[in-house]
């Protein structure tokens, strides 16, 4: 449909966020239209697609794991919602498990902590001896000594899910993508009130939600005290093949800490394998580097040798919004009008359906739920 | 122009080898037909384009040593003629000298093997120390314990030196480029008179050239005495790019044994950076594989540790063409008019001026020089 004069909501920002709440919005009853000059080219597309808030889990962070629990279980029901919204695309959701792994005793011992911590949370988690590791999945190097199965944490196909998405906002009459970039905030009266595009055409929209990953705090016209404290967290990653004649190469995510460098392999259903990632603070850079590639393949080596044969299909570098705290940026700013949706850093793919069902209740009903309180915005205000 | 009804010569296979005799042919007053579906594609295309016959010196090829020099000798000629056939293309040759590293000292003793036998040769090649490599080249890592120098081991631009070849033939009245596969060989009389193509078209033609690198075994109806024993050696090479904060980065090309594998990296004027290159007999497979890529990187790191911050611009693999002997096949086959410019193996880049000046007087006059006498294709009869 064309864009209505004024749509209630104007996203900015079309990766996995910023899609999934158009869509989640719209189904609220809003009128929604998305601004991207390119959606779903950056870090939603480059990414490895891990649902791992148990293996993935860290000191100090039991709010996020709350939130990251909550849209790992919300996530059959987003994506059987979102086959039928789309007309049928499937969202690559794959119930495949992590094993995570250890290769000496001081890998070993920090795996065994993590388990501690694991089912001090209630959490589970198996532990397995290099033996019954290597019987999981018999691609593992022979030097690993003990692995952590979390049959809970799986992952889905960032491409197929971006797809989904796409699929799903064509067929919602409520919602419009415009493949343009917005260059600055209309600001009236106190409050966020619209967006001028690039080629001068004004939005006006009764809430604006920035949701441009790394780039939500570029935006021209928002008031110092509303800026995201967004930053580009560069990573670099890999795609394999994996040919006929060594199927099934692996079928759980197998993550592991080499040289203190966290990698992880990542099956596709399919027959891609997914090697990452990097994490560098170097600005607003993606090249692919020389050294970026061989870490990555090295590493990925050490856990798995036998990728040696398999053919490189893409490297590729992208850029993750890092937060102060490493914990997403979720709701209203101190701008009347203005929301965030941004600063998922590690968690964008895993986070994408609480942070879609957080902020469409946001934008429906001005009221922010339980769960996503703990992050506000206005945690960083001045 | 048209294709003449029956050219004198028909070359199958558009690399270097088959661009170049064309060319030179055509000069000589032969009107020349060449045929390839994807010319210059392969593995002239991939090559590093390393011109160092002294450096790459080994035992008991001494007579390919006396080709790869006069091939060597005849490149400022050839480029300078090209250049001018061309209407003034660049075809990117470059007199920057090569330099032959050793970390450890096994390396250093092997080195200095090779710099007794290129003295006793006669050859040009001066002992450097480590600091003396490094205040050369001081991008060098810290563990480099000696190195060699030969200033006469230049290079060229293998993709500057396509472009200029086809814009050479492109200006060559008496050349034509058919851009299709020749799918059979016609005899008739005991003779080669001709091909077909993959469409069923027949050029007839006074004399046939396989130059198709490691397919040029593969043409149908060649009769089994006149078969060339090539076949396919696939090499992976990277290609970096050096931004202008770290120009120069390497002004000499750099060889090295690491772990023994030939590692060596080829600094382009335009700020290119070449790494190569793995050798494997795979048969026709020309994937890029994980441990290729990570075993280049691995090398290259070990040779000049700053390359970690090099963007990776392509990564890449292409098909030798091998021989029994490592050495080319040139000149007549057992079948009349069926000549070979094939088997060049990792110096094909090398030997393309000499290799084209010595079928260009094999087509034009029936007689074989003396310095392409050793690698008759006939060398192999049964």
């Amino acid at each position: 449909m064309p864009a209505p004069a004024r749509p209630d909501v104007l996203i900015i920002g079309g990766g996995l966020i910023g899609l999934a709440t158009a869509w989640r919005t719209a189904r609220r009853g809003l009128s929604v239209t998305l601004c991207d000059p390119e959606p779903g080219a950056n870090a939603s597309f480059a990414a490895a697609g891990m649902l791992t808030p148990v293996t993935e889990l860290h000191y100090g962070e039991e709010l996020l794991l709350g939130l990251n629990l909550d849209s790992a279980r919300r996530y059959p029901d987003f994506v059987a919602e979102l086959r039928e919204a789309s007309g049928g695309a499937d969202p690559g959701y794959r119930e495949s498990g992590t094993l995570a792994v250890a290769f000496d005793a001081d890998d070993r011992a920090v795996l065994a902590d993590l388990h501690e911590f694991q089912r001090s949370l209630g959490l589970r988690a198996e532990w397995l001896s290099g033996g019954e590791a290597r019987r999981l999945e018999p691609m593992l190097a022979p030097s690993v000594r003990g692995g952590l199965l979390v049959e809970g944490d799986h992952q889905v196909d960032n491409r197929m899910l971006l797809a989904a998405l796409f699929a799903a906002l064509e067929r919602e009459p409520r919602a419009e993508l415009v493949r343009a970039r917005a260059a600055e905030l209309t600001v009236a009266g106190g409050r966020a009130v619209g967006v001028v595009l690039e080629d001068g055409t004004a939005i006006a929209a009764g809430q604006v939600v920035l949701a441009a990953g790394c780039w939500s705090g570029q935006l021209r016209g928002i008031p110092p005290e509303a800026l995201p404290p967004v930053r580009p967290v560069k990573g670099q990653i890999l795609r394999l093949a994996v040919p006929e004649v060594y199927k099934p190469f692996l079928t759980h995510t197998v993550r592991g800490v080499v040289r203190s460098n966290h990698a992880y392999l990542v099956p596709r259903a399919h027959g891609e394998l997914v090697l990452g990632a990097t994490t560098e603070e170097q600005d607003y850079d993606t090249s692919v580097t020389a050294g970026g590639v061989y870490e990555l393949l090295r590493d990925a080596r050490a856990l798995v040798p036998g990728i040696t044969e398999l053919p490189l299909l893409e490297t590729r570098a992208a850029l993750r919004p890092g937060s102060p705290d490493n914990a997403p940026l979720i709701g209203p700013t101190a701008l009347p009008g203005l929301l965030a949706a941004t600063g998922h850093y590690r968690h964008g793919v895993l986070l994408t359906p609480a942070t879609a069902e957080a902020m469409a209740e946001i934008l429906a009903t001005g009221s922010v739920p339980d769960l996503a309180e703990p992050f506000s915005p206005l945690r960083f205000g001045k």
